[in-house]
């Protein structure tokens, strides 16, 4: 949560118009606070958007943005005077303090660089804005959306907005990523196209519940655009039982069940893998992984009404989504018929994020979530559903999304030799401060999360200021965890003098689950040429400001 | 599996008669082979063994056992002879290549210094038995049961056993442990009062099924002597149920269930933290772990018929054992309601350990099986079942068997903040070499065993010759596991070159269950005040001949 200067003391001002009313079932809770203050209807994704017919709808966007904290009168006034214009080019010319720090908020432009120190929030967070809109960031933290706020900023205002620097059309009908969704800016961007982004570690800890726009998002093809009026999910009837044919209004008749579950993709923390020896795969951070409240049909409920029993034999669940490459290849993935028949793993079709309907890069309007499970068997756009003797034959659950040994590469590896990954192992990382951190001497306070897969519960945090050698156990937050369905992660911290006269510290983080399995020491040892299953404990090294 | 020498040339004998028949239901195959001889009927502790009455049991035990392979004709033209005549006190001084090595079979002394380096099945084995009786061992490997051995050992023949050394009776009626079963002789004995012992390195990995006599024993308490006819299991009935008093014969009227189990210590290989700090709890090697084929009623059957169900809330099904300290505390321990009432969970109230009555120091007659948890929790001599809202509160649930982080001691140690441990984590450990031992250059022949809890398979075991640079996957031996039910170890072995001029090796070994846990590097980093969940890599360094 943010600090607030003088809040007590400042009047709160009326809530900024939302860009929409939407129907209450759908109401979105862009951000998680404890300040009484009405949410901001923030959205850049949401059903209107998938309205089916392709066409123009990223002009505007993010300058549109503006209007969710709706500055009119103070637009008004800045309109009518005479200031200097710069493009969006210059403006995002400014992200350093060389440069000057640079913001716009609505056609106004600020240089903050002399309050990104004071930034109540700390400074990391405001220059994750640098060089572009806020609203993306207020719509987060809705704290900001005070009066003495923007009086604030308003001391730092140097000019306006060119109004000719409109957002030009980047569509293109042979470019299979043209219609992909805009995104927030906070997203760390792995890859363009197919879309992969992690929320920065300032803001991934911010909250228990990720808000939707930073959702880590890990796409494996261009993003389909499906009408919720149309859709239909194809589901293999069992034997003596009967295909079905799902429209959304359908899937909403199943009772419904809501729960809180921590998606994490198999290569999250895979940059640590790669400074050990290169692998394949996207330079994952410490953010692929992020937290949701889910709501929709349970796997087992619509598995049951198509006629479908556990049976004696081993057989799987298959997913295919409706995300497909050009020669019409979809995402594919499949989970055990254990899981999805047991009421107790709770899998779920889900058709609700947040409160929200999913958003289009996680899946609208229907995907699986697979609690405890990587993030990989959680098909969205989900099209069709089967049982089968036998795992999915897609390429993502056959050939990829399994571990090796350190020694095995490229010549010798057998995909058939190792089991597709399913549930995770126990896994934590630190997220404040950040490696290569200067800190003040005092106190440092460290923060960060802890999950393990299978519905194991986090248990204990263990961390270190001098590499390993000495411990002590972080404070565990978040919601408690239920026994057997620990769905989601805890988040945790830990506040500890600076030792007197250190230089600088050697930060690890460690955690232990309730099957009192803990992470490995070391990254080497668990390296694997496809660089999943990053999980050995966390190291940060900071310097201590003298 | 032993290698025998001229094995095809020379003709099988008649089987050695057994001490005794026993029913069908009994009968118990002591080894594990692919020979065809017939199992031979090895039983230091049958049911017979706990027919109520205390008395004289132990005397002639040990001597007694040389009828087990029954070498009458051979013994006769002994005792003709006149041959020298030492005591077993002689014999058993006699244990190292300059005092000379003596083993005694039946009545008849025999120095095999000079044979040892010959042993088939190795030295070490064969060590095993030095300065005292092969029989129990010979019980355990069929194999040595053909006339070809005897020959072989009738060269080293020097005399014969005193016949006026005769094992004095100890019995003492104020020695709560005086009735305490006879033992094993190759089980490393940790504390003989409790009775606490695990087989050695040399034996654990030879069968995929561990021989009753050399299974690992824990004891908290000394072992009862218990009646099966008067046995009474007690089970407190649930809401609208009623309570249960159920002999050895009600419990066979359930349908019976056999699985195979892996039980393991929490404090096995704990003499490896002591090498880091001093812990409390009894020096366990890499022995706390043997797997059995256990049969008996499903604890989930018995529950349902003293009307218990799965309730909403969390409860917990709380064991009393029968043997009880002299306050008149008995153990106890408790496991989550959900995994007592899960078929799928497999919990098992056994009477039966590889097709034998349970042995009295594995729990005669009944004990709990909980597949995939801490052996603690597999309460022996069981009396007592109830469902309760808390865990048990016995000492062993509650201030015993539980995980911290290393900067815990016992001045600010805090049992109630951490979890009581039921799933075990990701294990293995090296069997062969030995940490110390001088291998022969060439080729090394690596084994061990891996085992995961809660169900999890062992996927891979890596093993280094380099202490952990590089790593080459094991072969993995013994049973296919089950998905979510592998209950059992994996036993592998890896043959590698030993790199030329090397003078030593680095040998460690890590395992990886099928959620992909992993084992930690290092043992200080979960060095804890009890010594429990002791998983990190396992080491051994041994010499190469020159």
């Amino acid at each position: 949560m943010l600090l607030l200067l003088h809040r007590a003391v400042v009047p709160r001002v009326r809530q900024a118009c939302s860009l929409r009313s939407t129907p209450s079932r759908l109401c979105i809770q862009a951000c998680s606070t404890n300040d009484s203050l009405q949410p901001q209807h923030f959205s850049l994704n949401f059903s209107g958007d998938n309205s089916g017919t392709k066409g123009w709808r990223i002009m505007g966007t993010l300058l549109g943005l503006g209007a969710v904290l709706a500055y009119h009168d103070h637009r008004c006034r800045a309109a009518q005077k005479s200031t200097p214009t710069y493009t969006k080019e210059e403006v995002s010319s400014h992200t350093t303090p060389e440069t000057g720090i640079w913001v716009t908020l609505g056609s106004e432009v600020f240089d903050v660089t002399e309050f990104v120190g004071l930034h109540p929030g700390g400074p990391s967070k405001l220059m994750l804005a640098a060089g572009g809109p806020l609203e993306p960031f207020w719509a987060l933290y809705a704290i900001h959306n005070q009066s003495h706020v923007r009086e604030l900023l308003a001391q730092y205002k140097i000019g306006e907005l060119n109004p000719e620097n409109k957002v030009i059309s980047t569509w293109d009908a042979s470019d299979p990523y043209a219609d992909d969704p805009v995104r927030h800016p906070a997203l760390k961007v792995n890859s363009q196209h197919p879309f992969n982004a992690e929320p920065p570690p300032e803001l991934l800890t911010e909250n228990y519940i990720t808000p939707n726009p930073i959702f880590f998002t890990r796409n494996h093809l261009p993003v389909p655009n499906l009408d919720p009026d149309t859709y239909r999910l194809h589901v293999v009837g069992g034997p003596g039982g009967q295909s079905l044919s799902l429209s959304l209004e359908d899937l909403y008749k199943f009772p419904k069940h809501e729960i809180t579950v921590t998606l994490q993709c198999a290569g999250n923390r895979r940059s640590e893998m790669t400074q050990v020896k290169k692998v394949k795969g996207l330079e994952w951070r410490t953010g692929a992984i992020s937290t949701a409240r889910w709501g929709g049909a349970r796997l087992c409920d619509v598995l049951a009404q198509a006629g479908h029993h556990l049976c004696e034999t081993e057989a799987h669940v298959c997913f295919e989504g409706l995300d497909s490459d050009p020669t019409g290849t979809t995402y594919g993935a499949s989970i055990p018929l254990a899981r999805a028949m047991d009421p107790e793993a709770e899998v779920l079709l889900a058709y609700e994020m947040n409160g929200q309907p999913l958003p289009r890069d996680h899946g609208f309007p229907v995907r699986v979530v697979v609690p405890g499970v990587v993030g990989a068997r959680h098909v969205k756009w989900l099209g069709r559903v089967s049982v089968e003797p036998e795992e999915s034959f897609s390429h993502w659950q056959q050939r990829d999304y399994k571990g090796f040994s350190p020694s095995v590469d490229w010549d010798t590896v057998d995909f058939d030799s190792a089991p597709s990954i399913q549930e995770l192992p126990v896994q934590s990382a630190i997220t404040e401060p950040q490696d290569g951190e200067t800190i003040e001497s005092g106190e440092v306070t460290i923060k960060g999360y802890a999950w393990s897969g299978g519905g194991r519960a986090v248990i204990r945090v263990d961390v270190s200021l001098d590499g390993g050698l000495t411990w002590q156990a972080a404070e565990l937050n978040g919601e408690e965890q239920r026994p057997r369905k620990a769905w989601a992660w805890r988040l945790w911290q830990m506040q500890a003098p600076v030792p007197a006269g250190q230089k600088e510290l050697n930060i690890v983080c460690k955690a232990v689950d309730d099957s009192y399995n803990v992470q490995p020491d070391t990254v080497a040892p668990i390296w694997n040429l496809r660089g999943v299953l990053s999980n050995a404990w966390h190291r940060v090294h900071v310097h201590i400001a003298s």
